[in-house]
């Protein structure tokens, strides 16, 4: 992370088709990169003066709340056509780069919309089995001691429509978009369960939210006083309303519907509560008629973000390959890379923090010779999974059921260099 | 930075006037911290609902670019009688927590306001001492390798209100918020300086923006082949307007205005340019007369955001003091704690990951004891920098001059629980 040396950054060997080792990189000089030559351009005396030279342009503001491209939003809206409310958007991921998730761009899923929370008014019971029920008001949480993790976030359907018969033409944001990261602040959730004092049967919990749907979990408390927190903060900033202010639920690694928004009671059980969001759906019904329930956590997983579906190659030669990869079952460990849909794999780069349930960005550098090529990205955890095919990911699922599903993404590179989703 | 173990978010030590390390903070159990007891609420039933629990809310949205508190805003924006484009603003530290400075708060500093550039229509121009000049656009330059790093970024004149005589009861963000942290991506220099080819004789290169101002700056080979980046992203989405879109400089460690924005020239030269941002400004005049120029790297420092000036405590009992602490000349090694004006000191935990020019968020828990305080942190480096006071940082420094100011921040709690600015 501190001076990058080349050596560093370097990927440690080469596979077919174009893949590159940044030292290979490197020594392919000024040819091989992307630059044109200025000499005629500078010879000219370039008295042109761009408009934007020419005057003054906008002062400071209060909050800088636009992104500077039009095209830079969530996508693939979706909403329930009784209920716009409930609905979901996507992270545009084949625009991002790095890890963080901007929080205007941070995928999006409710029950009920976004309430309108007077945060003086909101109240966190905890209740149950515990020796001493207790309620917090939002200033008194600001309080506690807290930490801060960056950590992933994916909806338990993300790349759901990958698991379709039909191939679908789509971004790496539409059809893998319900995945964000972020750097989130709170409170160890075990600090709050102590001062109530769990009864000595407690096993469960169930956390509500204060949306008009009531979104309910229940969460193992082996989970809520190991690895949770209480979130406050998203980016620095007091959580945005759509993500639950004033707080909501965090279990790191697991699927996003555990870590409930506009928090406002969790009940101590010595068993789950079988709430709607756990029996009629977020199961994984097996080819054998078995649904698995509480799998909570979500598998090792990469998406190649660029290049990625609908983006357009403007020619050939040199392009940078990279994506994002996390895993719910620990710390990402390696990311592989093929340029010929999976026949040689290579390693590539990444140049930023490892940790648990931390997303990484890899990298890796692409010679694209003008040939039809298929790019996929493959990645390991610290436990030692490998995140798998796209056929070995669905062997035992149910067809239509597809919760949890992380197989390989692969995108198409054809002879025009267009860029588009394919099932390899 | 996995599991948040107490034995591993405990500080060494405590210290006098309430400075509590994390495992006395958990031995005072339900007693000692904030929460009031939920029974009789709970008894009776809680027939109430709040409206915001009683009917869908909003939908999900495309750019999500409301901030939750309508008091989270940046402060302190100043602009110049004539041109109110020459301005700046600064990052709320007080409301933040985390590392992590959304983009919408990052603090602004323009000499002529933002420029409303046309990525197309831009280009980044390599010219004079190298052996082929070159010139970039944008979509070429998406194709390099990248590195994505989390960085502060401080205005060589942050904080120096604080070297006034008078003392201005503010807030932290409104004294000291010129300081921003971002996980900034973009393209390691020395590949493009490497790609044109640097003369022999090179030792300097002025980097020029395409603001109308056309703000330009020296800056030495060694830093712009080692550490500087040509930043294309901020916080995951491509940088804002503001932040110098399409593209910027960034010389990590060193005083912002060196990290040219709307970057469009690097002029490469066997000298110093001596422009005007680096003689008439941006120089530090002692008290023999002598300025010092160029002295680029921002010193060891720390800010406790909160409790900070104008909050008001209400009540005896723990808080949790929190802060931040970067180095321009290398890590933060320690950040440590005074409750008591300077005469006992412990340390903090740094709990987020310590990195190169990364920014740290300190924490310490506090018993108040409704007695007069005053709050200070102590940062020290990898290189074994440790922050001055007040007095010795402004010690050789002609009056008025105040670059680089890097005093530890003093605030005084009185015994109405009101927290304000002091000198001390």
């Amino acid at each position: 992370m501190a001076n990058f040396s080349d050596q560093e950054l370097d990927s440690s060997a080469s596979a077919g088709n174009g893949l590159l080792s940044r030292r290979q990189w490197l020594r392919l000089g000024a040819g091989g990169a992307a630059a044109s030559l200025v000499a005629p351009v500078w010879a000219a005396g370039g008295t042109s003066v761009e408009p934007w030279r020419s005057g003054s342009g906008a002062p400071p503001s209060q909050y800088g709340d636009q992104p500077s491209l039009a095209s830079l939003k969530r996508e693939q809206i979706s909403a329930h056509p009784f209920g716009p409310q409930a609905g979901a958007s996507s992270t545009p991921l084949q625009f991002l780069n790095g890890t963080i998730t901007p929080n205007g761009l941070h995928f999006e899923r409710h029950h009920s919309g976004i309430p309108e929370i007077e945060p003086s008014a909101h109240r966190l019971t905890i209740h149950g089995l515990v020796k001493q029920p207790l309620s917090f008001d939002y200033e008194a949480l600001l309080r506690y001691p807290m930490v801060s993790r960056v950590l992933f976030m994916e909806c338990s359907g993300n790349s759901y429509r990958n698991t379709f018969t039909t191939v679908l033409d789509e971004t790496a944001g539409g059809l893998n978009g319900l995945v964000s990261c972020a750097e989130w602040t709170g409170i160890p959730l075990h600090y709050l369960l102590d001062e109530a004092g769990l009864d000595a049967s407690a096993t469960w919990m169930v956390a509500e939210g204060a949306d008009a749907a009531g979104m309910n979990r229940s969460v193992p408390l082996s989970l809520a006083t190991s690895d949770a927190m209480l979130a406050l903060y998203q980016n620095g900033e007091p959580l945005r309303r759509s993500q639950g202010f004033p707080m909501r639920l965090l279990v790191p690694g697991c699927e996003g519907n555990l870590s409930v928004k506009w928090l406002r009671s969790l009940k101590v059980m010595n068993q789950p509560a079988h709430t709607r969001e756990e029996t009629s759906k977020y199961t994984d019904l097996q080819l054998d008629g078995v649904a698995w329930q509480f799998s909570l956590r979500m598998g090792v997983k990469s998406v190649i973000t660029s290049p990625s579906g609908q983006m357009q190659l403007p020619e050939k030669g040199v392009f940078e390959i990279s994506g994002l990869a996390w895993s719910g079952h620990g710390s990402v460990r390696a990311v592989e890379v093929s340029a010929d849909g999976g026949r040689s794999w290579t390693e590539a780069v990444i140049q930023s923090e490892v940790g648990k349930h931390k997303p990484v960005r890899f990298r890796i550098p692409w010679r694209w010779n003008g040939q039809p090529a298929v790019l996929q990205s493959r990645a390991v955890d610290s436990a030692g999974n490998v995140q798998p095919t796209r056929s070995q990911a669905l062997q035992n699922v149910a067809p239509g059921f597809s919760y949890h599903y992380n197989g390989i993404q692969s995108w198409r590179v054809n002879a025009e260099g267009r860029v588009s989703n394919v099932h390899a």
